[in-house]
């Protein structure tokens, strides 16, 4: 492949990410005003990464967490944002996020998909410590953003105190502190009523 | 400073990132439906970052580059994005942005403020292969993205191909491949009249 093909497949898939900011996700921003999109959930996330890296159950490498964070959810950009109390969506989005890695990363030279559809893969399965680690951030982005907006995600979609407890508590394998944080949010969030228990 | 107290800085110094989701700047999406947010168009620089590292001039640390390529614009969520063709707006705006750095960064621990400010400071002042790199992939987003939307943002603003030209030179010092990509792209924008000659 000439240097300028490869130019021109990286350009067609750097274009071709940008409906990442059309994905709207279920919660708001930290001000309520509107939804978040893809492109700045993972952005948020990659920040978080730079700042709580310190956090991480292991050593982690910070340069290929920041990767798999910032690449994670493009998949949506076919396979749509799935709600991750909803069982049954998630088991269906599956096959079509695998579809979707395979066409959006497979617009790139050969040897870069094959990288980026690797990281892809190593953040859904969750085996290494870098991607424990982007899988904490990424349920504690949902808590943080959540607990300030009041709830009201959780509230629109009847999620209940157990359920957010029980898909959160992953965030303890990769970060034992920050999910004490995340179970000071949940709890407060109890309290005040912007999450019934149960 | 506890390891609580640590945590309670870097967590009100992410919560208050999420207002560059809230900073528009000049250019669209590629579709042309809206205006680009800070915080998505630092997440596309990232990716750009991961995507295009081959074409640096020289060989960087991708790492640094992602770091800096994801906070260099947090510093409008005080001081507003400035159009970059507007050389009396930018020159106003570097007190204001320094001022922006001190306050925001400083929500930080005291040890990850002094550091991200400093990579902030890195990104600024072009003089490592990393920022050079940086700034020649912030310069080229644009470029992409106002291309795709045929020039509006040019056109909205009386830019010309001149303007367009000079302000994007600097691209070919961090990565001479992504500069002729540039060039190319101002002279179809230039063909199609897209961009006023001049």
């Amino acid at each position: 492949m000439t240097l300028e093909r490869r130019l021109e497949r990286q350009v067609a898939f750097l274009l071709e990410l940008d409906k990442a900011k059309h994905v709207l996700r279920r919660n708001h921003l930290v001000d309520g005003s509107r939804r978040e999109n893809d492109a700045e959930h993972m952005w948020h996330l990659a920040m978080m990464a730079i700042v709580l890296e310190e956090h991480a159950t292991e050593p982690v490498d910070l340069g290929r967490v920041l990767r798999m964070v910032l690449l994670h959810d493009v998949v949506e950009i076919d396979a749509g944002d799935t709600f991750v109390y909803d069982e049954r969506a998630r088991a269906a989005a599956q096959e079509r996020e695998r579809s979707a890695a395979e066409r959006i990363f497979g617009l790139l030279p050969p040897d870069q998909a094959v990288e980026l559809r690797a990281l892809w893969q190593e953040f859904e399965e969750g085996a290494s410590p870098e991607s424990r680690f982007a899988a904490a951030l990424d349920r504690l982005h949902s808590v943080l953003l959540i607990h300030a907006d009041e709830g009201r995600t959780w509230a629109d979609h009847g999620v209940t105190g157990g359920q957010v407890l029980a898909r959160n508590a992953p965030i303890g394998l990769g970060a034992p502190a920050l999910w004490e944080l995340a179970q000071r949010l949940i709890s407060d969030a109890l309290a005040r009523g912007y999450l019934p228990s149960g």
